[in-house]
């Protein structure tokens, strides 16, 4: 259901990566849950301050190798959007070493796979190969950290590329358009507004210049952070880094990541996107609600047992009701966006059934935001929320890449280890007034932003 | 009515100086009618590249004196929005030779005034003096363009002034509340989108750093245009200016202003507030569409026409057929906000009479635009309309400080001379065909933006 949401609202969206999606799109932030995995992640700095985290994992003989550049969609300059994904594109492009086309090469000679991953708030890189390769892929992405070549050709062949992928993704699809203009309405100040993408206006006039000041000015080992997961310890992990990204030399400081923030917004919003390729009418309604990152103590962990309990699956408050016992919607949920650096979404949805109206969904949605925020949850069903959050944990566990991805994405944001391997304790820490106090403080029905995804009006207009 | 649309839409509002609204609010941009006015007209470059306009107005013994930089809201880096109107107080705040208050003492013992204002585009200074002041006036503009004295304590409590202001215009008025958020979701991407007087936490955040660094920036005798108008010649004008602004070093260059700018937009938007201040429910409907300087050739007249034609004042379409024929609405009307830099709103707008709902206005204003769309207008009402806008620039002649600020505006925005004396030549082209045309082209109702300032709901919500 996140997924969902995340294809309406169109924010942090992975790009090119599915299995990433869930770093993005899942608030869910799964840790360690016994010691001995805790103990076991090691976490240290090279000395030009790239950053690194081994977690080892020798269920299997492979490893995940990731770097990470704390830089996304939300860092760019006004007028350059979509600079941050169309990077990710041309650093594949090859280096004097590396030509264009040889790490994927070797990846697949070895029986590995790889990508990359843009959105909001950072550029990730990865390759999952076996553990005796891992030489190899530090020598590729430490090369293409600094050593990437481009020219006017390449940039302008990779620019028509990324245009067609926003063709793809964006254009031809009402749904991501709506999420588009969606979030350039909920957002009123912060760049979670503009596209990861791009606007296809700006994409189009991205160059050399503007790629090559992105590139000297985000990517360097101070900028990165290096997680390896896998069949490997920290002593081999160290070793290798600090031959391959060990001897780039530190790139000026950055400034900090500080992001234009929301003003206090006032207004009932409405979007409303009409497409003959619609034909089952459906809604979302969105506030813009702290981050993990950005909230006051607690009230992260509240607002995603409260999406759990009122929309999270086929045991939501929304699904039983709502579908199941009075089948007014053929689907409806709730998503809460809480794993982004800055303030991001939750947003409730749905679809009707059969012949009911879009209103009626809406109504019966509403009702029970509504009686959630006036009765509250129960002491049982936020522990069986709690239960099935801290069951989450185990299963991501049993996916590395998984694993790696939610350690990198915490870490680029500026998150810690503690706030992954704490999370269990503070999701059972939340009392059932937590969560009926972040509905009734966020959830204000007056200054909510509603799409509609509609089917062509009958007759005019 | 154009004024009206500002205080509704927020933008380039014209902040400090009542008759400078004028130049931001009305589209209508009067030109000198005779050869003689024209060609008294001079306008020169100092050697440091300040522009000098001077116009000859002898009926009286009194100049206005303006000082016009090209700088505005629009202009700001991401997350300081406000600095361009707060530095237009700092400048009040004296030099080490015209210590604070100095200004305002000696226009006032010469029975003069002053004043100053910032919008979107551009931030002006004026006073009105008599002739033989003329050089004190100059030698005071030329002093703080480039001598300003800041302390922390004296920004900090002027940014308390601006905080008040805000206070006063914007949270204390529901009007420019919805109007402030209309333009955030009106705008998708460009800063026309973000207020003039600032987002309230990023004014918050404004101190003596930030102030200089956009005083060292902008303010240089080559990013400023002056105006003198009054009962003065040009050649006393020029040796006046090269004593005062022709001894300022040039600045750096700056770079052209380009603005982000909008996407494509897809979707039909609403943005409603309730508030018990509200008696009477009012509504406006708005598309960005091109301004003068940024309309293809022919465009930006027809839409000034359009709004005439159609709801500019008592004559118009809305307001004999909803207003007075049909009763329904107690006023209605249309705006063409054409005078900025760059695409900025055309409105219709309407509010009941009497017991009508407002959606019976909605609904008249609806039909009246879609009539025109469908069968175009007269060659009589475009005819009047014309005449009508031609008399204007005759009235416009007769305020000196209008004249003054129709010529700063253009120029300050990148426009010519040209572009004012050829003005009454361009609108007598129009045909009724191109009028039809810019409504049916830009006034799509699938990509409306509306907005609703209403009581509060009976009942819930």
């Amino acid at each position: 259901m996140n997924k969902n949401f995340a294809r309406i609202v169109g924010l942090a969206l992975a790009l090119s990566l599915p299995t990433l999606a869930y770093a993005e799109t899942a608030s869910v932030a799964p840790a360690t849950e016994t010691a001995t995995a805790e103990s076991a992640i090691s976490h240290f700095f090279l000395d030009n301050g790239m950053e690194v985290v081994v977690i080892p994992d020798h269920r299997a003989p492979i490893v995940t190798h990731m770097v990470w550049y704390k830089v996304g969609g939300a860092d760019e300059a006004p007028g350059k959007s979509g600079i941050a994904h169309f990077f990710e594109h041309l650093m594949f492009k090859g280096t004097e070493r590396h030509p264009d086309g040889e790490l994927d090469r070797v990846v697949a000679s070895l029986g590995g796979s790889l990508n990359a991953t843009t959105t909001s708030d950072f550029t990730a890189y990865y390759e999952t190969v076996p553990p005796d390769a891992l030489a190899t892929m530090m020598d590729f992405e430490a090369d293409r950290m600094r050593g990437l070549v481009l020219t006017d050709e390449l940039v302008a062949s990779e620019r028509q590329v990324v245009l067609e992928e926003r063709n793809l993704r964006i254009d031809g699809n009402p749904q991501a358009v709506l999420g588009e203009e969606t979030a350039a309405t909920l957002f009123q100040n912060h760049p979670y507004r503009i596209p990861v993408l791009g606007w296809r206006h700006e994409m189009e006039q991205l160059n050399r210049t503007d790629a090559l000041a992105f590139y000297q000015q985000y990517y360097a080992p101070n900028n990165a952070v290096l997680v390896v997961a896998g069949d490997v310890d920290a002593d081999t992990v160290r070793t290798l880094a600090e031959a391959s990204y060990g001897k780039l030399e530190r790139g000026p400081d950055l400034p900090p990541r500080v992001r234009p923030a929301e003003p206090q917004q006032n207004t009932m919003r409405t979007i409303t996107l009409r497409d003959p390729r619609v034909s089952v009418p459906s809604f979302s309604r969105s506030w813009v609600v702290p981050s993990y990152l950005s909230a006051a103590p607690g009230e992260a962990e509240a607002l995603d047992l409260l999406a759990e309990i009122l929309g999270g699956g086929n045991r939501s408050r929304l699904y039983q009701d709502v579908v199941v016992k009075t089948g007014v919607a053929a689907d409806a949920g709730a998503a809460y966006t809480g794993a982004t650096m800055d303030p991001n979404a939750f947003s409730l949805y749905g679809a009707p059934q059969g012949d009911h109206d879009l209103s009626e969904v809406e109504a019966a949605v509403d009702a029970e935001l509504a009686r959630l925020i006036r009765d509250g949850v129960t002491v049982r069903e936020l522990d069986s929320a709690k239960a099935r959050f801290v069951r989450s944990m185990v299963f991501a566990q049993d996916a590395q890449s998984t694993m790696a991805n939610i350690y990198g994405a915490k870490l680029v944001n500026g998150g810690t280890i503690e706030d992954i391997t704490q999370w269990p304790d503070r999701i059972r820490a939340v009392t059932p007034e937590q969560v009926q106090a972040v509905a009734a403080k966020y959830l204000d029905p007056s200054i909510a932003v509603t799409s509609y995804l509609l089917p062509p009006a009958n007759g005019a207009q």
